[in-house]
């Protein structure tokens, strides 16, 4: 059962790419490639409607040159940039790090929260989960009130932050289950687990077994509804792996 | 990493749990065992809410007795019956085939419908992903009319008409991912998902990647909220398992 | 217009059953007589999910045996566990606790809370407002800290901080009704509704005038849809009177 | 038990308010006194929310005058035209006609219809389940396509194909519980129920029952709150009762 | 491009209608005329459900009277008493000072606070934007604890509490955009934005910008649906103008 | 009143700029200026998920050069790509034609359709009106079946068939306002509104109107929330003017 996962940061910092590529391959299971990119335009860190836009497209850019050969795809920013797009754009799997995690908070719980790093990027987190339609049971977002200095040494600087944050959630919003989201701080969950009195999840991991999991079950690509390949269109100013795929005659119908 | 994982049939047909078993060795990956459990009371299958209520009850009895040992759980009827009150029993993951299927169903799209044997499934089936909050994105149940005169021969006698029930889900509903909903099927989706023009899901092979994917990612039993396995407390007229853990010193606070 | 309606205790406590029948009776119209009945297993109270899921079996149990003969039932405990299947069950009218409350809170005000004895009851009966679809106007439920050491002496123990919870809930929440929840304080907020300045309800109380109402309405039995009788099945290990109720060869269609 | 009932037609017409009470009378409870009052000003009957708007100012002046020495009152137009004006205005318990419906409904089945004599009528009666909040189980409101020509004949002209509604709405819409919404229809539920296979329920029996209900029930009147008596206000242009009512020095707070 | 716009102030304080016309006509654009209009019966101002009802009447006959010769008509109360029914009465566009003012906030924010002037109005102006389907983004209402003494001096009596009123709005609700609700303080968001770090609306500035697009948008009149001008029907005791359009010929169909 | 609005185009067609120019310079009022742009890259127009993502991409570095001097920005493709992101990026108002259109059909009616040339821009206008939290009245999408060959010339070749699919929505969903969906027919509303018995809708002049008047409304810019400029960061492969504002250091706080 070999597999093929690309993990495509949608910022630039190759240094948060390496961060998630170690958490991702400490949990993958045999048989289990993970392929690292990183976008090749766009922001330091993603944490505003702005960043998290031009990200849509690098990612989109991105999957269209390295997911061939690929068996699934996990975008790795919490939040999401591009993901839906990326779910229709491609015959493989696609899975987002905030997506994993919601779906995982789920069946371990009746609400959840967030932890996160910045305000800003509260608002996105909450936004990202009603975009997935999973934002019922999400009960609190908690950012910090002092973003870290260096976002690459994120775990280190506000990893006592963050637990504290995680408890405020249990104990003042009921979370049964809470997420630390953020590409930056992928691992963090895992390390301080046994502080917390309920499960606490990082989007890296669940997005490794849910992208295995859809792998092995290998449901058939939609050839209807909105996650069918669209059919072609003439395009402008694209890379050319991003017009290839946009302007392509293999579009079904 | 070898993992244990009961399969739990919450009605009293040890053919439906052989069909049940069958699929979910074929799916499951290196190194897990599927341990088969039928429940010791309760009727030929489950469709409606008295049913459903009796099998809550058995499913806990069942647990009570054999879920030692095992890593994970799986409650093995569509419907998912006593499926909240075992997760809230039991320390290691259970996950039900209706929560599993729906899960899967929101990555892969943005409308899900569900195919049943009976009208009375099929409200059942609904309140079941209401239960579970997942049914914003339900679109359709559709059930046949005519349902199969020996539920252990359903896949035989129905198969056809339930395909067609899937295509037209998709057709008049717009669903973008079908979900055969229903124990005696179990696999159905797998040998006709070349027909149908979407992704089509079926409860126990999506049940045992999510309870596999959870038995890796391991996350710590809540300690808090409404998962944290309850204070003790007198009971009557219980099995002795299920008395010995209603009634057990070492609850929690 | 003699009506007989049956008060069903869905936990093992007589002494609980006692203080909710002496309530139902001193509310009780002319022409009414209220029948106590006990469930023949479960536990001591009815606090969480496993607790509630063995109730819903017992109570099934105890309607299939006492039911028959009296012209209304009342589930009386507070969470409702087995109701909707015991209104499937029944052609009479079968109403909750609970369900009788919050209808009548939705009657007297726009926002309405409840109060109640621990943190797991607090979360089931919010669960159970969802499950009725009247949780939209629920604002709050609000639990003891310290819950009583002797459950059958609760009104004693626990009616000062109680009536404080009401009082909170007023004025922090903006409740325009309350509700006691819990059928061991049946009767207090009757006896304390001079001291809270909105509404304050009594589960046993409500469901009583519910229960002759609809008695007196006299609507037709289903049968048709999800609360028409369903057709008998083959069952095991089941009491008499529970066989013979799946079982029976008069089930429509 | 002795009980005065205001049964308030928020139009101007006697003959359905004698229509109504008709139907009051005979459900109603050993004890009760139905009073009969018709609105002073208004049209013929209430179909949209010109006439609802009017209607509402209406029900306010004559509670105003009349409400004083009766035990509950009822607001007699499905759509329930000035009911929650009213039950901020008075301290004995006020109930709609549709409300009492649609509660009723809550408790006797998952999804409910209504059927109504015009298009008109249709948007208004599910505008008035939303301001209940009870409109999350309606799943249908159908209306005749040809209006009766004499709208106090209604129920003469319009009953055959009430009837077909009702039973379209069991099989097109699954309808569990149907109402039969308008006031100048008060009775036909009640005749043509053996013919219909689900619960049909009619606003003014119901009205009547919930009414006896909280009058025994003797809630105490809110202090706080949106549905305590509001301060008093100067005024222009009131009628004598409206305006002592609005101005009085009485008021709490 | 000459606009009549009729500002019609449903209560029966003509001071107040002063207010809202000179900060109506400082926001004007050119070549439109402001038509001042006071409700002729009804209270000082509006707050409560029973004060509302009484206005919606009065608004409907003020509007039969006055609307004749305007382009356009803005009911002048934040609440918005009889919007509904006097959109549905003239073919001319009709709107709220609430209604704008929401409508406005759903463009600048995805949150918005109120502050008001009293707790009564705050229940009110929710309920407002309930009626609307735009409480969806609404996070907070909060209103002063102490009341102005004179309504007609409010700003100057209140208006630093809501200010103050308006920070909190944002510290603690993340509210960004804050409505100023009420006639009365009209024209005081404009004089205090600056000390806010949000955009803060007015309602009758938003009011006369919406009333102006929409006379120039010039939509067609509704000839169907619930908007349509009803099918005349008999009256009794309405004043001249308003029975005229009750009882119409020209109705349409 | 000299007011310059900037109406960007997020495709690439310039022809289908043009007729959307046309149609807002004859809507637009005197001293409004319609200062026209195209994006840089991106496909002939745009219709699904992934065209959308390159789409919001090029808005925002359209708008980096050429918003300066501008009053107020329309994004002009229905399905407002990039407009929350757009929102945040600038200071002066910007409005989308399925923004404008929605918030304009929540003013004229209860229940709102959308038509529009294919099925792909069904699904991808739903998500928008999602998006913007202006669903909840939503109660239609009709798509035409057969697309137009040449986009450009949409209105000539489709203008028949939308006329119809409008009338469907007001017979067969009851919508009481219609919007055309869709650039490419801007203008055609106009054209054939009196066919159609509601007020039919344009997205291009609902945003020129909405536009104009929050420029002359001139909230003061958000200073905090999701909408306030965001901190600056780091960046690479932006074009200039995207750069320099992604890394300014002008930023608040």
């Amino acid at each position: 059962m070999a597999r093929r996962i690309l993990l495509l940061n949608p910022n630039v910092t190759e240094a948060i790419t390496q961060t998630m590529v170690e958490e991702a391959r400490r949990v993958a299971g045999p048989g289990t490639t993970i392929v690292p990119a990183t976008a090749r335009f766009g922001t330091q860190y993603i944490e505003n409607r702005v960043e998290a836009a031009i990200a849509g497209h690098a990612v989109l850019e991105a999957l269209a040159e390295q997911a061939p050969g690929c068996d699934a795809a996990i975008v790795a920013a919490f939040g999401d940039p591009g993901l839906f797009a990326a779910k229709e754009m491609l015959e493989i799997p696609v899975v987002g790090i905030a997506e994993a995690a919601f779906l995982t908070a789920y069946t371990l719980g009746r609400r959840y929260a967030i932890v996160c790093l910045t305000p800003r990027l509260a608002v996105w987190y909450r936004e990202c989960a009603e975009d997935h339609g999973l934002a019922g049971r999400l009960v609190s977002v908690r950012a910090l009130d002092v973003p870290p200095s260096d976002i690459t040494d994120a775990k280190a600087q506000t990893g006592r932050k963050l637990v504290e944050a995680c408890l405020e959630a249990v104990d003042r919003s009921g979370a049964e289950v809470v997420i630390m989201g953020g590409g930056p701080i992928a691992g963090l969950a895992r390390t301080v687990a046994h502080e917390i009195p309920v499960p606490v999840l990082d989007g890296v991991s669940c997005a490794v077994r849910l992208a295995e999991g859809l792998v092995d079950l290998a449901p058939r690509p939609a050839l209807r509804g909105s996650f069918a390949r669209p059919a072609a269109k003439p395009s402008r100013g694209l890379t050319p792996a991003l017009r290839a795929w946009v302007e392509r005659d293999d579009a079904p119908e």
